[in-house]
């Protein structure tokens, strides 16, 4: 049998790499999907998961995560945890329970802290830097300070054909103390089956859950759609009937992968993806939504790759 | 147009009553929920709900309540909510909100407190009674502690032909503290879409949420089966499956109406459920499963009421 994995955003990439090197040698599809989201969470520089995460409006690190085993949809999530260095492994953790599998707020970090995850402030002085900016900014240009909520999550699929799937996010940048989205609700930012295959989702949370968007592009792909036509028609066209009943759409950046290895993405903005097989070695790619309810995918250009390098180390001032 | 309301459990009536009695006199669907869900989350006597409902494993009443809006696809929703007498009530409000909708933890209660929603301490002697009773017997007779887990789900459909569904519980019995489970998680605890219907669960939600069952009740009523249908269709197939894929499945019972106001249910346990429509007043009835993945649904006895009633109010030794 194959394998692959694919994950949203660029930040996904070097983790990707680390979980096709398990994949390749026969590792599991959900330690691929811990390994690669952990990668994304250590590194200081993405500012949407784990460590140099951005902190809510009150100057903390609050994050989402969740797991998915396709095997047996096994499930478990944590919701608004803090002080832990890599919520994945909790999540991944708690799947394992039959009661108490999903956590929110002071439970879930007293959980982690008890079981023996790793402690660690997520608060990069570069993060507070942004932080303090914007907050000046909102005050000072009447901005909305809800601009920014870029998940990471990861579809995996091994040579066993075991599906599953991991998100982590330190969610909607200058959120009220407490707030969740989609991240850690099954159906909604994450999906898996093994006998189909799995979906992950980013963007606003708040959105995206009202349609229940990677349930449906599995259950899609499970009447025989592939994973882009899965993702065709299962964003789009909610996306246009968000529009007509609740007046607005936010964003929605939705990736899909099946258990024969090819995937597919569906987005309403720019989006750049991760993605690995058998036959092709990891790549970036970048999407956008096209007429006719179609995503147009292209090969990232070393352009954008610097220039998205620069900005993320950028100095703040 | 016409009208008519179902909730879960026999807990539901009274509040079910008033709900309908809104409706009558061309009242809001989303009006009816939070009433008929308020009234039981006031009722000091169901102990897995609001008010009365049993603490959690550290003796804390968290509770946890969604509201969704099937004309806009608003949703509110609160996990791990505690001191607060209206968990519903937070979630009807929240849903107004196009950011920050969901909150968990101790964000939540702050939110609610911050916006004028009466505090309460949600813990009755009856219910620390309850508590310590079967913190002696899990320590003396090596019980599981993990035996009662009933969600107050309601869905209401008013005479403009809005579709409105909400939940409230105090969730699993002894659950670690910060625990969620389906209750407050769109897809998976509920789902309304106007055009179609909406469905709300009740059970173990560590469970059902591995099957989206909410979602996929109005999926299928949405492809022209009538409730009964779709309830039948979505839940026993999914708990066959959970069986063979998890190796057990927890308890499951759902409820669905639609746009016509004809309803479903479909369960795998004893399950009593009330339910009013246009033509029929307020009544409570029970379900079982039956062979073929069907549902046996009988009008309750005075017998079952009576013994009801004195078993949730008999004294604790």
């Amino acid at each position: 049998m194959t394998y692959a994995m694919i994950g949203t955003w660029r930040m996904a990439y070097e983790g990707l790499c680390k979980g096709m090197d398990l994949l390749k040698t026969n590792g599991k599809s959900s330690d691929a999907v811990e390994e690669a989201i952990k990668e994304v969470e250590n590194y200081p520089f993405f500012k949407s998961v784990g460590y140099g995460g951005l902190p809510n409006a009150n100057g903390l690190v609050e994050m989402d995560s969740a797991f998915m085993n396709g095997d047996t949809f096994e499930v478990g999530a944590v919701m608004g945890i803090s002080d832990i260095k890599n919520p994945i492994s909790v999540a991944k953790r708690l799947s394992h329970e039959h009661f108490n599998s999903v956590m929110v707020g002071t439970g879930a970090t007293q959980y982690a802290s008890q079981n023996g995850f790793e402690r660690k402030n997520m608060l990069t002085d570069r993060a507070k830097k942004i932080w303090e900016k914007r907050k000046r900014e909102i005050a000072e240009k009447n901005l909305s300070p809800y601009d920014g909520h870029d998940t990471v999550g990861m579809v995996s699929l091994d040579q066993n054909g075991s599906v599953s799937v991991g998100t982590s996010t330190s969610g909607l940048f200058m959120k009220k103390p407490g707030r969740t989205g989609d991240s850690a609700l099954v159906g909604d930012g994450f999906y898996a089956d093994s006998e189909i295959g799995g979906a992950a989702a980013t963007g606003l949370g708040e959105d995206i859950m009202k349609g229940c968007l990677c349930y449906e592009i599995v259950r899609l792909m499970g009447t025989g759609l592939n994973p882009q036509e899965a993702c065709d028609q299962a964003v789009y066209p909610f996306v246009e009937k968000l529009k007509k009943r609740y007046g607005k759409a936010g964003e929605f950046s939705l990736v899909a992968l099946n258990k024969e290895g090819q995937w597919g993405v569906a987005t309403n903005v720019e989006f750049t993806f991760a993605v690995g097989t058998e036959t092709k070695e990891p790549k970036i790619y970048i999407a956008y939504p096209e007429d006719g309810n179609k995503t147009k995918i292209n090969p990232i250009t070393q352009e954008w790759l610097d220039a998205y390098e620069k900005r993320i180390k950028a100095p703040i001032d």
